[in-house]
């Protein structure tokens, strides 16, 4: 059976200005192909409610699991709760169960529960909440969409709280070689490698290095005893 | 006028399996900013076929200008030059102007220009080449899709070709301010700004440093004279 696929939405404009380079994108590929959930595409869009709107129903429909991250906060930019909700025809409101973890945990720091923070208890109705250990407001999770933060360190606990609850199929493995020539002097054997082993992805990542040319050439693939084959034909062919 | 509007199309199974963090995308989301493009959307497939055609044609119709990153080397995995004749219907073969820079590139080299290399002058019949001092494969440029390579200094000399030849607008100008409250005290006021001054973009960036909460509040537009003073209000309310 072949692994769940998915897809991620990064949402914010602070990343297409260039002002925030993102991280979660990078770490959520990481954590899935460990899983055994194949990432097939990412997205970023701005903090614009027609844009991910759209991102959102395209993506949730043609993937097994969608992640989004940002733009779950309690300030004016931040749209991705009720773009959800719209994105799936449910309503949206402050959420008894929400309110209550947000109401304690405001309660236990001595700092005020305002309207502004009782904006991030705004979860769609038939919303699943994700657990937040980091700050406590929580992400969500609609139909096969999974809302988290955008700050990495909440992100980062958020994905530890949902993906034990998905189905993950054979985890990606690989292995890699470095080889100290040219791409160009590896793209003829390589292309046969591949063509061999076409169960299997080879990929070739060229850099150059105190002057010299090399390639880390790395095999993926479910199947940890063909891509042994595999790299140890690449071995011989590169002695 | 609107400032110009562009996409970015990151190619590579290589960032979808976590393996690599691209960084291409944050430095082109720095200068477009810069050069008064809006970068309005960015998106990462694998190294797909039907997935790059499709990505190609939908984000070049939608926007000004659509840059692309990776896929344009020697190796059997290099398929993003094909993806572009296809998307635009135009042929690709060895082009003599490609052909002729490389030629010379490998015999001052000494290094042999053979079948693989020559892939690299594959070219789609109407494209114009993009300089390449790094390593001499070009980039190209088919209609608006500007497609340059994945080795972060390959793409970011042929950035530097490419942007003076497109027209910018006003470029974004920003501030910022770091405010050492909890995000959720600062929505209330900041909302408020956000609707006097709806001309400019006002995002709030929270973080929790050494256990205390704060936000870096960044106000962005092209009329500096408004941002400074959105930025006076601003601090007025915080002072």
């Amino acid at each position: 059976m072949p692994n769940p696929t998915a897809a991620m939405l990064v949402i914010g404009d602070e990343i297409l200005s260039g002002r925030t380079r993102d991280s979660n994108m990078h770490f959520l590929a990481g954590e899935l192909t460990k899983h055994g959930v194949d990432l097939k595409e990412a997205r970023v869009v701005a903090d614009n409610s027609p844009a991910i709107v759209a991102a959102l129903q395209e993506l949730s429909a043609r993937y097994d699991h969608l992640f989004t991250s940002g733009g779950i906060g309690p300030t004016h930019d931040d749209i991705t709760a009720d773009c959800v909700a719209e994105a799936f025809g449910q309503s949206i409101h402050v959420r008894d169960d929400a309110f209550a973890l947000l109401d304690a945990y405001y309660k236990a720091e001595g700092r005020e529960f305002n309207a502004a923070r009782q904006r991030m208890a705004r979860i769609p109705e038939k919303a699943t909440l994700i657990d937040n250990p980091v700050s406590i407001a929580p992400g969500f999770t609609v139909e096969n969409v999974h809302v988290m933060a955008g700050v990495p360190s909440v992100f980062q606990a958020m994905v530890a709280s949902v993906l034990p609850g998905i189905t993950g199929g054979a985890p990606l493995l690989s292995q890699s070689l470095t080889i100290q020539r040219g791409e160009g002097d590896l793209a003829g054997p390589l292309g046969e490698l591949a063509a061999e082993f076409s169960d299997l992805s080879i990929g070739s990542y060229p850099f150059q290095k105190n002057g010299a040319f090399g390639a880390n050439i790395v095999i993926r693939g479910t199947d940890g005893a063909r891509i042994d084959a595999a790299m140890t034909k690449l071995a011989e062919v590169f002695a």
